[in-house]
């Protein structure tokens, strides 16, 4: 499924020749340990040779998804975020159980929070969350050929499924109504692919071959 | 500065019947006091009555820059990011000081990391990171007619400056050769910016009314 982006490995990945950037482990100990945040603080070495801190958040990795509608509106969240303290509109995510496979757990993760079972997928890239200070990667799906039905909300999980038109999606997006970075990133995916830039390679998930 | 937001304070914003989504504190504490991850855990009142837990890093705020080339290149960094184990390709960021403004901060971070001064600014809106666990709001800026200068890094800090020309960084993007969220977000400003669909507010710093 990642296959897509072995091209680009010679651009992001470390070089042979980044000695010059690379940081290496010293020593790593756990900074906090709680019910849902990890967190670690690690002695690195710096390229110069000597040694600094830091402290970064073990996230087990997340997907998002961009569900399309026939009609070419697209499904999105309206959900209260406590850290930001105010109610945010974004894509349907969630993060991945421990071994899960990213597209089982946009499967799941669609159906369970917005009720919509999607015909096809497509794979679209990745993003890295907060680069400073956690591991967390999300996963970007695309999700088309939509079914509605009944979500199934975890206990503690309250929000409002909502329709847009992709035109003033965009619009809201410029003028400040979404501020959710993994959404936001996930508009650049969605004008590109609905302009025909940017292209997918849809399947059915029932047809995919095991990753 | 932030006025262009107050538009779209109806969608994002909490609204008065959003008593079915929101949640409220009844007690904080702290869950990790690093020397850079201050993180806290909050017990909240969940919508329907019942309690539950809110884990999440408090941190300062944070700007990232959009440096616009006369000749339409952009100017990004190289850096390597250690949480994610990988040299990263992103536009110049930084956290805001204790009580800076965006902007200062923004001229500041350009430089040190850079060398570049801007003759021009514009702000174009703003990100919430990781919403899921941080309480991180990145500002974006673009910045133009741009003199090169050298670099004041940290000393705990080794970057690459790089400049790339749009259309091939989108596609760099587009192959997973960008994934760092805020920089996917600012690519969306960019490629908006660039075909004409979203306007900036250029503005001279010097003459600028104070925030």
């Amino acid at each position: 499924m990642l296959s897509g982006n072995t091209a680009i490995a010679q651009i992001t990945m470390t070089k042979s020749d980044d000695a010059h950037l690379i940081e290496t482990l010293v020593h790593s100990e756990t900074l906090a340990d709680g019910s849902f945040l990890k967190a670690r603080r690690d002695t690195v070495r710096l390229p110069d040779g000597r040694n600094a801190e830091r402290e970064y958040i073990v996230h087990p990795g997340a997907v998002v998804i961009i569900p399309m509608l026939d009609d070419g509106r697209v499904v999105l969240e309206r959900q209260f975020r406590y850290p930001v303290d105010r109610v945010m509109l974004e894509f349907p995510a969630g993060k991945l159980d421990p071994g899960e496979d990213p597209l089982a757990c946009a499967i799941r993760e669609l159906q369970e929070e917005t009720g919509y079972v999607a015909g096809q997928w497509a794979y679209a890239g990745a993003m890295h969350l907060a680069i400073a200070y956690s591991t967390e990667i999300i996963h970007i799906f695309f999700a088309r050929n939509l079914q509605a039905g009944a979500a199934r909300l975890d206990s503690d999980e309250f929000l409002e499924v909502r329709t847009e038109n992709i035109a003033h999606l965009t619009q809201v997006c410029r003028d400040g109504g979404v501020t959710d970075a993994k959404t936001l990133t996930c508009m650049l995916w969605l004008q590109n692919v609905v302009s025909g830039a940017w292209s997918l390679d849809w399947q059915n998930p029932d047809q995919r071959p095991a990753a």
